[in-house]
């Protein structure tokens, strides 16, 4: 947690109504940092169900392939994070500890024991002090209150500057529904220290596979279309539970008409959430968005914005506020993805620079300097081979990533 | 070019011999640079068999193009190598610029077009002024010299700190022949005056079959397995020319047992200049060496070594002289190749860190430590899956990288 807030950052956490049948209370049980929050633990009423995607990484922490096995039920009724410690690369005493903290949570809740989800982000290879965790559990539950998004949203944060949530209502049948979101992340993403997690809760009732369809739906083009540094956490983690507490039409597919609303709201939900992250994207002075079009799918489109997005030597033009266009043909260029270099079209803030192979005709850069001394960049990207089409967010390449990253555990 | 060379650099240029058949001179045409040699002409005797690898960019530059075509023939009579202006993105008038420099150097030495090859080096998306590179030519042809190597060298950098050249032997039956190669590169690599391209010469006589078969295995194993940003550049260019002058027998199959003693010496000699290449990486501070074994096969080992060695996190990390193995854990991870988290082995400056899923017993980071603060970083890592294995050489990621390439252009 830095003192100095993100240039980036929303002017305020949102306000973020209650969401029947979720319950949240944070506590510091001083697993790493002195003075601050550092646990949460939300209950979710009996029925709840679960959904979540997860780290592609191939060195997963310990809690994840927790939460990988226990939504095979689809069913939950607590979640308890931990910042300071992420239990990764801990051997068998990770297991260990996330198994102790499960127990301890059942117990207190009478659930089994696939109904208890568990996140851990902070360093890395060090044992995680779980009794620590275990002995605050049952005033956490005491001190449940349906209020406490941004307590919640706090004691998860590491390198954040900022605490993240949002908040979105849709409807399904004529039913009023509500999504909240809480998120933390500030690199996309180191293992250390900078795990992006989010947890998203509604009252909602949908079943498991729906709630399941919605979520991955919806990540990937929000969670899966954001970078800071293109590194990916052993921990990466979003969960979706809905209470069911809503009195809505039983919806039993996910791409059921009913649920489209719910579909929308959900995604936007997403996005908001996944731009904060950005937006609190390690040493981050400009917040990027780059529109891929004319890409040979949509996924080649994602692709190319992602070469765009994680090429050092872009990120560090824009940093340098120089429309360094040349460094954008380069990026599409490396994507791997059918191109073609004589039909490309490239612009800056909605200024054409380049197209057909070639500078435009009397290109003034002036107009498109200014543009890159704000702190919203817009790339645009027609690679002139098909109808694909991506949006990608990320944010700059600063000294200040530098300063964090040199330094960090020191 | 930098005032400041790199701290990572040779102690000088090295002495190369001539090569028989091979003649060189360097000038200044004034391209885009004031007081220094910005075009290079080689000459190639009659008979000269040529080979080349080139960038996979999607939206390589009209040099790379008129190129790859011209191999087709496998013969070389002349090289012409600009720096300042890398004739990339430039559309038809790009094209029509490498006509122009092939008509005139074909003339100039009553050859075929496709014995003209041709490389550019240096800003993109301007219009090359061939006219200057052209007129030059007649009095470069006039200063043909055997051993103007470091000339040559000199002539095609860009933000290169220092002129890259190195020399090998090797017996083919019981002939000596001689291979030279000079370089140019100091990132991995921008489009932006910072393209890698090598030239490698030998009087060793092989068809232009044996000559291709030999630089794609050497290549793949040294140019291939370096990386400083993890970007590529438009123009990537690495040629290799064999005159012909050298009385041996006759070769006609690259994997030939006779030039066992050619390949070693060709590999050594690639994977010097490619080494150099990383030395001179932009605000680089630090030269690191990756093992990794094993992965499930060698290719796999390469992608991981990749994976670790364009990690910002990781590099930012060497760049603080932090031992932080999680980082290192993180990137194998995101490699998306087969590896076992319970089975990982890493190892610093030759010190054992963590194996099988978590720190060693009583580890002391403070020999580690002690390693980070030198400039020659050893990282090794064990996946445990198999019995690939493959070395990858960067450098770390400074306040320097961000300063030459936040203003670079301006």
């Amino acid at each position: 947690m830095s003192d100095k807030r993100s240039p980036l950052a929303p002017a305020r956490f949102p306000n973020l109504p209650t969401v029947e049948g979720v319950g949240l209370a944070a506590g510091a049980c001083g697993i790493r940092y002195r003075n601050r929050s550092d646990v949460c633990l939300v209950t979710l009423a009996p029925g709840t169900t679960a959904a979540g995607v997860f780290t592609q990484s191939k060195t997963a922490s310990a809690p994840v392939e927790w939460c990988r096995r226990a939504l095979a039920r689809g069913r939950a009724r607590a979640l308890v994070v931990n910042s300071g410690n992420a239990n990764a690369f801990t051997g068998r005493a990770g297991t260990g500890s996330v198994e102790r903290v499960v127990a301890a949570t059942r117990e207190l809740f009478d659930c089994r024991a696939q109904e208890v989800f568990v996140a851990s982000t902070g360093v890395i290879g060090e044992p995680l002090p779980e009794e620590k965790l275990v002995a605050a559990l049952g005033s956490l539950r005491e001190a449940q209150a349906p209020e406490a998004w941004k307590a919640a949203a706090e004691a998860i944060m590491t390198t954040d500057t900022y605490p993240k949530g949002a908040s979105r209502e849709a409807l399904i049948g004529e039913t009023k529904v509500t999504i909240n979101g809480i998120a933390k992340g500030s690199g996309m993403i180191a293992p250390n220290m900078a795990t992006m997690l989010a947890f998203v809760f509604t009252d909602a009732k949908l079943p498991a596979p729906v709630l399941q369809a919605s979520l991955k739906r919806g990540a990937d083009r929000t969670f899966n279309a954001i970078t800071v540094d293109g590194d990916t956490s052993t921990s990466d983690t979003l969960m979706l539970f809905a209470t069911g507490q809503a009195q809505h039409p039983r919806i039993s597919d996910a791409k059921a008409p009913a649920l489209r609303g719910f579909r929308t709201a959900l995604e936007d939900l997403l996005c908001d959430l996944a731009q904060q992250v950005v937006r609190d994207g390690e040493g981050a002075q400009k917040f990027v968005t780059i529109t891929v079009t004319g890409a040979a799918s949509a996924k080649a489109a994602r692709r190319i914005g992602l070469a765009i997005a994680n090429s050092p030597l872009v990120k560090t033009a824009i940093a340098g506020e120089d429309p360094n266009w040349g460094r954008i043909v380069m990026a599409v260029g490396k994507a791997g993805e059918k191109a073609d270099r004589d039909r490309l079209v490239i612009a800056i803030g909605g200024m054409e620079i380049a197209r057909e192979g070639e500078v435009v005709p009397g290109y003034d850069e002036t107009p498109v300097a200014q543009h890159m001394k704000g702190r919203e960049i817009d790339i645009a990207v027609d690679v002139g081979v098909g109808r694909g089409r991506a949006t990608v967010w990320t944010c700059d390449l600063t000294h200040g990533y530098v300063d964090i990253n040199a330094d960090y555990r020191s």
